[in-house]
C-alpha cells in the first residue's frame, strides 16, 4: 500500500474515498478536506471569533487542531458535567483538553457544572429519568444552554462542534426511519444565529470517524478514549454499529447517505418542511431560544 | 400468553402489534388485515381478474389463499426458470405451487423458460455478468416480462405478487441510502396500468414475513423452505438480517418505516419528482413498456 501523492509506504488507506496516504500527505489533505467542508457549507469565515465545544474526545480536539492550523481564531469551551462515578470521566477528560489547550497554546474556557449550577449530572439524569428523558437527552439540553450563555457572556460569533460524519448518520437515520420531515430538515451543519446567539457548525460534518482517529494518531493529540459511561448501549450507538456493518460491505456508503441527504435537500425535496415558519420564543427566565412557550427545557429541568 | 380475542392460549405473539392471538382468531386477523390492505391502497376490486405470481415460496402462496378465501377471482403463474443446479430448486418450487392448487381446485399456470425460450436461466445469469448484472436483476426482468405477456394474452387486470413488508423494506432502504428520490418516488404497493398492461399490487406489503410464516404454518400450507440459492449474501439479503436486528430493538420499527413513507408521499414531499413525467416507449419487438427508446432489457438480454 503506497501513498497516492509520493509513492512512500502509506500510513491509511481509506476505501471510502479509494486514496491510500502517507502520515505527511494525510495531514495535508485531512485539513485541505475540512477547509473544503467549511466553504461548501459557508460555516466559517476568517475574523470570526469561534468557540470550540471540547470534549476531551478526539473528535473535538482534532476539530480544534484543524481549525488552529487554519487560521482561524478559536478558544475552546470544556463543560465538566462530573461523570465521575464508575471512573473520573469528566476530570479525566477535561485533562485531555487543557494538556491539549496548553500544548498549542490556546485558550480553554472551563465550566464547571456543579460548582456553577449547584447540581450534580448524575443527580439531574436521576431525577429527570421519572420524566422519561434520557440521559443523553439530559446532557445535550445542559450543554446546548452553557455553549449558549458562554457564546453570547463573551461574544463568540461561533459554536463549532466536533461531530463526525458517523454521528451525522446516526442522527439522520434516527429520524428517517420515522420519515420525520421536520425532524430532518433541521439536520445541517450550519445552524443559523438565532436572536443574538451564535451560528452552530460542524465542519467534520463530511469525515468519517476512523478518519479523525487518524489524525489524532499521526499528530499525537492525546484523546480520552473510554465512552461516556451513560451512553454506553444508547440508540444511537446501536445504530453506529450497524452503519459499520454496511460500510464494509459498500465502502463510502455512510459518505453517501449523508452528504446526498445534504444535496436533497438544497435540491428542496423538504422544502414544504422548511419553509413551515419556526415558532422559537425568548424563553422568560433566561432568554435562550426555545420552542416552548414557557420556560426553556434547561429552565424547567433545573426546576425539577 | 393468552388470546386476546378469547384469552385461550395464544398460537402468535406479535410484538410489532402487542397482539397475540390463537390459530383461528390469528386467521381471522390476518385476512381481515389483508383486506384492509387492499382497502387502504385501491388494489383490488371483486369482479377484476387477477393473477397471482406463484413462486412456490410462502409468501405468494398465503398471498394466493387469503385472495381466495376474501372471494377475488384468481389464477396461478408459476414461472419455472430452470434453476435446479445445486438441487433442484425451480422444480421443487413448481410441486409446491400445483400441490397448492390442486388442494384449493385453483388454476395455476406454467411457463417454463428453458421450453418457452429455448434458453436456461443459468445461461442467461452467467452470459449477463459480463454485462455486469447481477442473478436477482436479470430473473427479475425475465419474470417481470413473462408476467406482462400472460396477462394480456388472457386479460387479467391485475398482478399479485406476494412482496411482504420485510421486501418492502429492503428495497426503500437500498433506494433510500443514495437518496434517489425517482426511485423513491416509484415504490408503491399499487403500480397502475401502463398502456394495455396490468396493474401490478402488492397486497402483503404491511405484513410482516414473521405473520405470512405463521399464516403458512397454522393453515399447513407447504411451500419450499429453501432460499433460490442465487440470492444469497445479496444485498437485499443483508439489509433484511440488519433490519431484524433493528427490529428486535424497537419492535414495529420495520411498519413505521414503511407505511410512514407511504404516508409522507401521499401527504406529497416526493410530489416534485412524482410530477416528472416518465417516458415509456413501447419496445418495438415485444411491446412491453420500457423506459429505454430502444429494444426493452428482456429483449435486449436474449439478444445477448
Amino acid at each position: 500500500m503506497r501513498c497516492r501523492k509520493c509513492g512512500q509506504a502509506a500510513s491509511i488507506n481509506m476505501h471510502q474515498h479509494r486514496l491510500s496516504l502517507c502520515k505527511n500527505h494525510y495531514n495535508e489533505w485531512f485539513i485541505a478536506y475540512t477547509k473544503k467542508t467549511i466553504e461548501k457549507y459557508h460555516l466559517l469565515k476568517n475574523g470570526e471569533k469561534a468557540l470550540v465545544a471540547v470534549s476531551g474526545g478526539k473528535d473535538s480536539l482534532v476539530l480544534w487542531d484543524v481549525l488552529n492550523q487554519l487560521g482561524y481564531y478559536t478558544e475552546g469551551l470544556y463543560i465538566n458535567l462530573g461523570i465521575n462515578e464508575v471512573f473520573p470521566y469528566s476530570d479525566r477528560s477535561q485533562d485531555y483538553a487543557q494538556v491539549f489547550a496548553d500544548k498549542n497554546k490556546l485558550n480553554l474556557r472551563i465550566f464547571d457544572v456543579r460548582a456553577e449550577l449547584g447540581r450534580d449530572i448524575s443527580n439531574l439524569v436521576k431525577q429527570s429519568q421519572y420524566g422519561k428523558k434520557r440521559p443523553c437527552s439530559v446532557c445535550g439540553i445542559i450543554k446546548r444552554h452553557i455553549l449558549n450563555s458562554v457564546t453570547r457572556q463573551h461574544e463568540f460569533q461561533i459554536i463549532a462542534t466536533g461531530h463526525n460524519l458517523d454521528d451525522e448518520v446516526a442522527v439522520l437515520f434516527s429520524n428517517n426511519l420515522n420519515w420525520n420531515l421536520e425532524q430532518l430538515s433541521r439536520q445541517t451543519p450550519r445552524l443559523p444565529e438565532t436572536f443574538d446567539f451564535a451560528r452552530k457548525i460542524k465542519p467534520l460534518c463530511r469525515s468519517y470517524e476512523r478518519e479523525t482517529s487518524a489524525y489524532a494518531l499521526l499528530n499525537g493529540i492525546e484523546y480520552i478514549e473510554e465512552e461516556c459511561p451513560f451512553s454506553i448501549g444508547s440508540k444511537t450507538n446501536n445504530i453506529k454499529i450497524w452503519f459499520n456493518q454496511l460500510e464494509k460491505d459498500q465502502p463510502g456508503i455512510k459518505f453517501a447517505y449523508f452528504t446526498q441527504f445534504l444535496a436533497q435537500k438544497k435540491a428542496g425535496f423538504l422544502s414544504g418542511v422548511e419553509n413551515l415558519p419556526i415558532e422559537l420564543h425568548q424563553c422568560p427566565k433566561c432568554g435562550q431560544p426555545t420552542s416552548s412557550e414557557e420556560f426553556c427545557a434547561f429552565c424547567k429541568l433545573l426546576d425539577d
